[in-house]
């Protein structure tokens, strides 16, 4: 197979991690004779330093005709504390998911063995935890019409839902949960906000077309509190942006290091791939980041074209690598093992 | 002292729950010679089943013309998956916070020695973690303007936020953060919303007030998993009203239990203490629902009219009760102690 894949490292960690996400990509396209061809391009906080744009038309032509783009992470603490920053580099990665219409996140949540006891839960909550959470990507309070007054003395966020918006996720997290244990769970607000309850009725109706399978409902702060109370009694989850954005961090903890969890974005015509850890920026340069989150959004990449085979090898030497302890500090503290040496050891294995 | 003291049980086990805080409270009126008088008042879903209304003019008016409100849970699942419903249990409960003026909500998180095991999360992620929650209760996308279209396909909540009303209760998380560790988190998404940047602008501008107290940020999808990681780095969080919704029965579950967690509601010259635990359905009349969080809630209303021994009396007297495992099957599945007995022991012992 022939892939093109643009590759934006972005800021913080991102350029490391992505690098042996990389390394992973050529050395199965050497064992399975695929041809990937990288592209790099701008992105984020580095993009606006060069350019002045954290998604430069360039780079957004590029991911536009591409099979698909694998992204490291964005984001600069010198703009989280200025409210009057004008530019962000939020501001690329929400303009590039809108623009490749990316409107399905999907993280899957699976504690390794090897690290049960790595994560801050007890064993006997996580063994045996499985689920995947469908996050609703393109739409919700992030991309609503923002205000402030010109005192700058009051604020507001829109968060808008079509139900043609709802739909076209329910269906995938449909699909998925058929494929799974034929569980699907939506989380809202429904006893506050309005487009909670279109979410509801939505999703009820495209339920239909599942009869195999069950649905149910939770809210959002029970839900926050289920996680972790019971993670086992989930298999899919499907929630709206924001919602997703908090639910699908606080479930890193399940697997003990957020340096674990990978995801696709997709879209009807494009597919995005990225860990979901950040730019960790105390941590950019030290080789200390661990680059398993962006080796397994390789993997996802590769079932996403049908190579199941070849996601199967990725996942079986991150498997190896957990297994004989070759991993960063944040899975052992007093590893001596880097961000180089983890992916050496996964593209070694391939 | 004489306190009046509107009761609204509510829904659900709220009735069985306020029963033992009332209980509690009749037994400290009687041991330090204070009058309690209280009046009950019909609130949430069984206020729609008998008046249409779920907060009569009647309820309203009682509780602005008493010194405070103590609290049930309303919730019933008759209204939750039912989109259309028009009149719904929580309306009640909202329009309460805003017509007393309850803009600061405080929950104190601290797990009880005894019950460490209790908690998923493991001993030493939690012994010695304490924090206290400041969530704004009359603001946000609770309160804003909801849109949904006709051929109801289109849905929109508003979020909005004055610096007024950040001022207020930023001014309350200062001051208790001064009485504590002195450090302050302030939890949003400012690298999305403006209103995140708007409470992010305010925030600052009032910490030049308390320059003992030290002042850090974290964006929500963060603080979801520091919660969890590491709930011991936190003295007082600060953060809006669905945020602190969700991120406040999350750390519910360092506790071990969301039975035992009282909040009290705070505006300029009204007061309304509740669990947090809301109506459970599924346990009402069971005599299985854990009252500690009510009696806690008690315990609350007293300090704040400056009943300092009072409450510890109630807060000693709880942990007496869990000491000697006189409690409900949420802390101990195999418990033959139910709501009764536990709200009895407590009583007793004050
Ligand atoms: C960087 C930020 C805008 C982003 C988001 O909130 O979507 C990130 O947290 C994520 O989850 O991908
Ligand atoms: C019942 C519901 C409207 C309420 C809220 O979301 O505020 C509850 O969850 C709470 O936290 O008090």
């Amino acid at each position: 197979m022939n892939l093109k894949i643009a590759v934006l490292p972005g800021d913080g960690i991102g350029p490391e991690v992505i690098l042996q996400a990389k390394k992973a990509l050529y050395a199965i396209g050497e064992v399975y004779n695929h041809e990937f061809v990288f592209e790099e391009a701008l992105m984020g906080a580095i993009a606006i330093d060069k350019t002045g744009n954290p998604l430069p038309e360039q780079t957004l032509n590029l991911c536009l005709n591409t099979d698909a783009v694998l992204f490291g992470a964005i984001g600069d603490p010198k703009y989280d504390n200025n409210p009057n920053a004008k530019v962000r580099p939020e501001q690329g990665l929400l303009r590039l998911r809108k623009e490749l219409g990316l409107f399905a996140n999907i993280r899957p949540i699976k504690p390794y063995k090897a690290l049960i006891d790595a994560s801050p839960l007890k064993r006997e909550i996580i063994d045996g935890a499985d689920f995947t959470i469908f996050r609703e990507l393109t739409g919700g309070a992030y991309f609503g019409a923002k205000t402030l007054n010109e005192e700058g003395t009051h604020a507001s966020d829109l968060c808008e839902y079509s139900e043609e918006e709802i739909t076209r996720i329910a269906h995938l997290a449909f699909k998925s949960a058929q494929n799974r244990r034929k569980k699907l769970t939506m989380v809202d607000k429904a006893n506050v906000l309005e487009t909670s309850r279109l979410w509801r009725k939505v999703v009820q109706k495209v339920s239909v077309s599942y009869p195999d399978v069950a649905l149910d409902f939770l809210f959002v702060d029970n839900a926050a509190m289920q996680l972790i109370l019971n993670p086992k009694q989930f298999d899919v989850i499907l929630t709206e942006n924001l919602f997703g954005d908090i639910l699908s961090d606080e479930a890193s903890v399940i697997t003990g290091s957020i340096g674990l969890l990978a995801s696709a974005s997709l879209g009807e015509k494009n597919a995005l791939f990225e860990p979901i850890h950040g730019s960790y920026p105390q941590a950019k340069g030290k080789n200390i980041a661990n680059p398993i989150a962006s080796i397994l959004s390789a993997a996802m990449l590769l079932e996403h074209f049908g190579l199941f085979t070849e996601a199967n090898v990725i996942y079986k030497a991150v498997e190896k690598a957990i297994e004989y302890k070759v991993v960063t500090v944040d899975l052992k503290p007093d590893s001596k093992f880097g961000t180089n040496e983890v992916g050496e050891f996964v593209s070694n294995f391939i």
